[in-house]
Formats: C-alpha cells, sequence, structure tokens
C-alpha cells in the first residue's frame, strides 16, 4: 500500500511534470510562429526535458511550501517548475563548458544538432560549433523563460518580484561558482573546493528552492535563516558525497564513470585533503596518475589507495558527516510536523547516501 | 549654442552611463564576496561596457517615454538602462557564435580572457575554450540582471512584471533571430532575411525599446499600435541599410569591413535580391567570389559591380525607402508635439543614412 508521503511525491511530480510539458509546448507553438527550423530549438529542449531528471528541486519547493503550512499548490506551481528550467539552462550551459553531448544518456541540446546539421555542415569543426551556438541559446531562453514562468503564479505581484530576487541571487551564485570551478582547474589550490560546492551546487540545487517555498508560504524570518543552515550543509555534504562517489562510487549501480574525476584531474575537496596529508613523496606519486587522460585501471587504483591511506577518503567522510549533523540540527529547532519532518530527513539521506 | 533637445540627449546619456556604472559597480562589489577571480568576470564586463556602444536603446526608451508625456525619468531609468543590459548580453554571446574577440575596437569578454589565461593555460584550444566559457556565463549575468534592474524601478509592480514580459518577448524574438540568422549559412535561402531582420534586429533594437518607453508613460492601444508599426519598419530599415553599407560602405567613415560580409557569404536582402534578379551566368560568377575567404580586391569588385549591375542594390534600397515611409507615416498618425516628431524623425535618418 503506498503511503500518504508517496502519494502526495507522486503527486508532486505529476503536477510538475504537467506543468513542464505545457511550457514546452506553448514555446514550441509560439516558435513555430517565427518559423519551423526556430521550433526545432524548442522540440529539443522538450526532448531533453522528457529524458530524465528526478524533478528534485521543483519537488523541494513544494515540499517547503507546504511544511511552512502552504496550502495552494496549484497557484505557486509556475514557481516551482521555474527551478526546473533553470537547472536545465545550467545544465545546457555547463555541457558546453565541459564539451559534452550528452545528457541522461541521450543526445543533449549539442548533440542534437550535431546530428541535425549532419547533412548540412561539411566542416566537423563547425558543426560542432554551430551545434554549440544553438545550446548557447536554447540556455539563454530558459533563464529568460525561467523569470517569465515566474510571472505566471497566482500570486501577488510583490511576491513574484520578491520570487525573481531569489532566481536572481541563485543565478549570480551558480555562475560564479561554476566560472570558480573551471578556474580552479588551473589557479591550482587557490579555490577552495568547499566555496565551489557553496556556489555551484548548494545554491540553486537546495538552498533558492527550498527559500522559494518558505518564502511562499509565509514562514517567519527565523524559521527562514534556520531553513538557510539546513540547505547550505545540506547542499555541501550532498557535492563532497557526489566527489566520493565519483571516485569510489558502484558504477553499476550510479551509472557514473567512477574514472574520469581522476583522469580530468578535478580538485575537489576529497583531493584538497590530499594535497593537506599526503608527503612528497605520496603527492609524487599521485601526480603520475592523476589528471592524466591515459591513466591505467592500476593508475586509478593507486590513487584511490593514496586517498584512502593518507585518510582523505576519512577527512571526507569527516566533513560530510559534520555538515550533516548541522542540517539535522537546523530541522530539529525548525521543529516540523512529524510528516514533513520525516519528509526533510528523508531529502538528507537521499542527498548523501553513499551507494547509489 | 547647444539647443534644448541636445542638452536634453546629454542628459539621457550623462543618466544612463551613470545607472550603468552604479550596476557594475554594485556587482563587481557583490562578486568580490564570492572571490577575487569572480569579480574579474564583473571587472570584464564593466571595461566593456565603458568601451563604447551609443546607448541608442536606452535613449529611446527614455524618448519614447517623453513624448508620450512621462514626466519622472529618474524612476524609469533601470528599464531604460535594462536595454542596455539585454543588448550587451546578445552581443557577448553573439562573438561567441561569430567566434570574435573584439568588440569596439578593444578585447570582447573572451578576448580579455584570452589574455588572462594567456600563462596558466599551455593549449591554445583549451585555453580560448576557458574564455569563451567565461563569455558564456557573463552572458548568462547579464539576461538575468537585466530582469533585476526592471525590478529596482520605481514603478508599480504590475508595470514591472509588464516590462518584463516585454523583455522576454524580445529574448525569444532575438533568440530566434540569431538561430535562423547561424542556419541561413546552410539552409539556403529557406530563411528569409526580413524575416531575419525582424527577429534579430528590429526586436530589441527598436520594438521593445520603445514600446518599452510608452507602456510605461501610459500611452494608448492605438498609440501603442501605430509606435509598433514605426519601430519595425525602421528596425528592417536599419538592418537593410546595414547589409548596403557592409558591402558598399565607406570603411574610412564607419569603421566597418565592407569585404567581410562578401568573404563569409552572408544572406543578407540584398544578396537574396540578387538571387531573384540575376541569370544563371551571373550567379555563377558571383559564386566564384561570394562566400571565398581569399577572395581578392578584384572579386570583391566583381562582387560590388554584379550587385549594382542586376539591380539588386537599387531594390533593396526601393524596400529600405518603403520601410521609413511606412515609419513615417505611423509617425504623422502618432502626432507627436513638434520637438518629438523631429526627434523620432531624427532617429530613422540617423538609423538608415548611408555614408556613416
Amino acid at each position: 500500500m503506498r503511503t500518504h508521503n508517496q502519494i502526495k511525491q507522486a503527486s508532486y511530480r505529476l503536477q510538475i511534470d504537467a506543468s513542464l510539458e505545457a511550457f514546452f509546448v506553448d514555446n514550441v507553438n509560439k516558435a513555430f510562429l517565427v518559423n519551423a527550423h526556430y521550433a526545432n530549438l524548442w522540440k529539443a529542449l522538450q526532448t531533453l526535458n522528457l529524458s530524465g531528471g528526478k524533478r528534485l528541486r521543483p519537488q523541494i519547493t513544494l515540499m517547503a511550501y507546504e511544511a511552512f503550512g502552504g496550502t495552494d499548490i496549484p497557484a505557486i506551481l509556475p514557481v516551482a517548475t521555474a527551478q526546473e528550467l533553470i537547472h536545465l539552462a545550467m545544465l545546457i550551459h555547463d555541457d558546453i563548458i565541459d564539451r559534452d553531448y550528452v545528457r541522461h544518456g541521450v543526445d543533449n541540446i549539442a548533440g542534437t544538432y550535431n546530428k541535425l546539421y549532419a547533412t548540412l555542415v561539411g566542416s566537423v569543426e563547425d558543426r560542432t560549433h554551430y551545434a554549440q551556438s544553438a545550446a548557447l541559446l536554447a540556455g539563454d531562453l530558459l533563464i529568460s523563460a525561467s523569470y517569465q514562468l515566474i510571472t505566471t503564479a497566482s500570486i501577488i505581484p510583490q511576491k513574484i518580484i520578491a520570487m525573481q530576487h531569489l532566481l536572481g541571487t541563485t543565478i549570480f551564485e551558480v555562475a560564479g561558482g561554476e566560472l570558480l570551478d573551471t578556474e580552479s582547474a588551473f589557479y591550482n589550490g587557490e579555490i577552495s573546493a568547499e566555496i565551489i560546492a557553496y556556489y555551484k551546487t548548494a545554491s540553486y540545487t537546495f538552498i533558492s528552492p527550498l527559500m522559494a517555498g518558505a518564502v511562499l508560504a509565509n514562514a517567519s524570518k527565523e524559521d527562514q535563516t534556520l531553513l538557510r543552515v539546513f540547505a547550505e550543509n545540506l547542499g555541501i555534504a550532498y557535492q563532497f558525497t557526489d566527489d566520493i562517489i565519483s571516485v569510489f562510487g558502484d558504477e553499476s549501480k550510479t551509472g557514473k564513470s567512477t574514472t574520469s574525476d581522476i583522469r580530468e584531474g578535478k580538485r575537489t575537496y576529497l583531493v584538497e585533503q590530499f594535497y593537506l596529508l599526503a608527503s612528497n613523496d605520496e603527492i609524487k606519486q599521485f601526480e603520475s596518475y592523476f589528471g592524466k587522460q591515459e591513466v591505467t585501471t592500476e593508475g586509478i587504483e593507486k590513487v584511490r589507495h593514496l586517498l584512502i591511506a593518507t585518510g582523505s577518503k576519512a577527512k571526507t567522510e569527516e566533513s560530510i558527516n559534520t555538515h550533516i549533523e548541522l542540517s539535522r540540527a537546523a530541522l530539529i529547532n525548525l521543529g516540523f510536523n512529524e510528516e514533513y519532518n520525516k519528509k526533510f530527513n528523508d531529502l538528507i539521506i537521499l542527498s548523501t547516501k553513499r551507494d547509489c
């Protein structure tokens, strides 16, 4: 038998998906009025949206809204859906930066356009560039659309503007986090992994979606402060957990490469700890494998061993646990009823479990 | 002696520049709180903003606002300034698409970052990519910031949302126009140059800035319709004039290359007319020069000769004149007082003069 929670969760998901689908259908139609080729871009977005994604961000907006006593989900649904649009926009632009052509196992926008232009543009370099250009424009459109969608919520104009301010802060922070993440590859050790985790991940994955729900439900300032503490710490714990999974995870369970971070030499918190804890000799060994595209399976194992032997993995897990504890403490102080307390606890577990 | 109009114009410009500068200072400071490297991106934007630009779009917002009886420029200034931010965002992303590194004769964002990363990233390909990534994020930030800036106007929230809807329509249209412009290079003749001129140029250069001013001043629906006709036709005349200047202009006066459109084989209205008017033999001659990067000065001259001999240039000028007449007719019907009638006429002249 499904519990009340599961039904509500399913219903969140159904409402969010319906809202997203209506949004894309509307824009495909509007783009058709311009030109069929423009409608193709919106159709590619619609397809990408349907290809995957857990709708985590809109769901936690709805969850926070109800936890603080909000009762009119249809009225605020566009604000929740806007969280997903900005997420999609960031994924699309992140994929350009990472030169990736696949997302959720299917072609992303650039990947789709690479195929669409296959017979039209002879030069591979030009074709790739034009495909990336289409993806660039697609991301721009979704950034703008996330603002527009918020204006369609059935809430007072002052609240619409408050929601847009939250969105603006998020974009300001996530773009900064993205820049710092890129630059951390060459400003060695100058930019801390915790700063990047905060700005690139926590801000738009947890802080903004949760705060949106709280503000919409008129949560008190004190509760908003506690919720922010909850969100910040959970966001960092989530990112550090992801960093560990990306090296030590079970690829068959997560579907996530456990070698690419090592090959790319990604400066995660885990690696940051290594540089603090390792001897010169260990660093020398590490650097003969880390950041080398052609590293062997043995080299990968050696890197993993060094991260464990130096205590870097344990130190990272310790930090994750500290952040989780801070989240839990904030949650206790928030004093939600049993139903929502459990939901928020489930969110912590879901976001920081190591075996998925 | 300066006329009243010139003083007002200067004063528009001063207020817009002050508003832009305050915006960038504020964001540089906010970015510093994240990380000094992030502040670098905002400083690059601040520098780019100061490097040039006529502030045409914000000025015409203010002009339309006053023409329809608006009297509180400081209250609506953020809406005008937002027109410049979205323009900058589009220039930055357009430069990525065009693989350009210079704007207004100085480094654009990608150009600036190419130099900043010079000693940090060894591979030229990677460095260029990272520089483009910084530019990508910079444009994203300005799209978001243009929405945020509008919320700071001292107008009722309903008007703020109305201004954002105008902005959203513009971004929807200009991104579509940009996509179609890119694709017109390989969907030969399928996408008309007039459609592209409307969506890529008229929409955000004239329609949106003028309509913003009119709506802010509570212009009647009839006047808004007339103003839209004025703006649409002026925008198309402006783009077609630019297409002629880009082939037949005086480079010493315009500072604009008169060979790059020919080298790149750009499908402008002028070229579209050529394909309608030329004989097979003329097309054959034309295509031996047009779209060839290595075309000689003689080849360029031959292309110019063919565009004149076939009547393509005359046909384009005829179309420009038709659009100008439609603009003027709308202007007469708008019935502005002498001062603003002259200003709007000056805008037509400024936007369609052939020797600049």
